[in-house]
């Protein structure tokens, strides 16, 4: 029987996580797993829609409330069209940004509340939580600047230093907070180093699964 | 000092919403009252981008959860922008649909429940209740007939007869649970008869405001 997981990955602007998030795929798919990669907000068309609205336009252009119910709309249907029924198969499903994301961004940042947040996904939406998340954590300055050298500009990455250095402290507390699920990967190191780091504890962690 | 009210209007397709919603206001117009008439989901630049997202595409392209989730968005975007603020400042707010649809088309109709949406609404995102709410009702056949008739074509329009005849008996069992706040009005006189007893309606209700 097989048994499908759930592995996000978290973490500011720029510190790589689409590019890990390629690299763990294909060391899993050379695993012969079936791996889904998938991202949020976004991961169906439906979803993408939705995640145009997120980024596009001036950085107030949301409430942190409207932000949440907008990102839960999309969380929702990539979890009902694509996220469970992967799971359901089989499949390791790799996603970038997940509700850390929206606990960090909205929640302690934007001043929602990570228990309201948290009841929204639990009790209300019946969403999964991830198998293992892998947080990825680089000074903020350094993350702005990979992206600016990269051409990057979002709503997000526009809300400057103070905001980004906030983000960063909020992932670490998660993380201290759940440290059995979120695993703190240092993102400073050249990209074949983080690779082998996360391959590390995907296998220390999820291993008798492989 | 001036206080202001909010006043919704609720119903099935083609039971004469939006003239009546104009009409209400010219006769509070007349007496010389701050009006604002707006719309759900919109009302606001966002608001309305949201409510794109909603009434285009296929009959089945949210799930009942997913629509929730994005009405609320766009209610938030629309309550803190101008429902809030226009009630503020002493204005009589006139709302085209408002959290009574929510219950019936995603809360009895979809499935989704009255009781989790109420919460959302109250507890999770402090939303206002309407001071009044006139709920215009019709036949479901007659209401398609009118809307085909004007050449309407929405999302929900497309959903069929059942369904239509189902969110009348959504809204008329909301308004037996909360008949001081949810008055039936029969939609199927003329315009001008329909204008009139809404006025009644409005005056016996919150005429000692006027």
């Amino acid at each position: 029987m097989a048994y499908g997981r759930l592995i996000t990955f978290e973490g500011g602007e720029g510190a790589g996580k689409s590019t890990q998030v390629g690299r763990l795929a294909d060391r899993l798919r050379a695993a012969n797993l079936d791996v889904v990669v998938t991202r949020e907000p976004g991961g169906t068309p439906g979803a993408e829609s939705i995640r145009r609205l997120l980024v596009e336009g001036a950085a107030d252009r949301w409430s942190a409330a409207t932000e949440l119910m907008l990102i839960n709309a999309a969380r929702m249907e990539h979890v009902e069209r694509l996220l469970a029924p992967a799971i359901h198969r089989g499949a390791w499903v790799i996603c970038d940004r997940f509700v850390d994301s929206t606990r960090v961004y909205q929640g302690l940042v934007g001043g929602v509340g990570i228990d309201l947040i948290d009841r929204l996904h639990s009790d209300f939406l019946g969403l999964p939580w991830p198998d293992l998340t892998i947080l990825l954590d680089l000074d903020a300055r350094a993350g702005l600047d990979r992206r600016h050298q990269e051409g990057g500009g979002s709503r997000f990455e526009a809300k400057g230093e103070n905001f980004h250095e906030q983000v960063r402290e909020g992932f670490l507390t998660l993380a201290a907070s759940e440290p059995d699920r979120i695993i703190v990967v240092d993102a400073e190191p050249a990209a074949a180093a983080v690779e082998s780091e996360i391959a590390n504890v995907v296998t220390g962690r999820l291993g008798h699964l492989l």
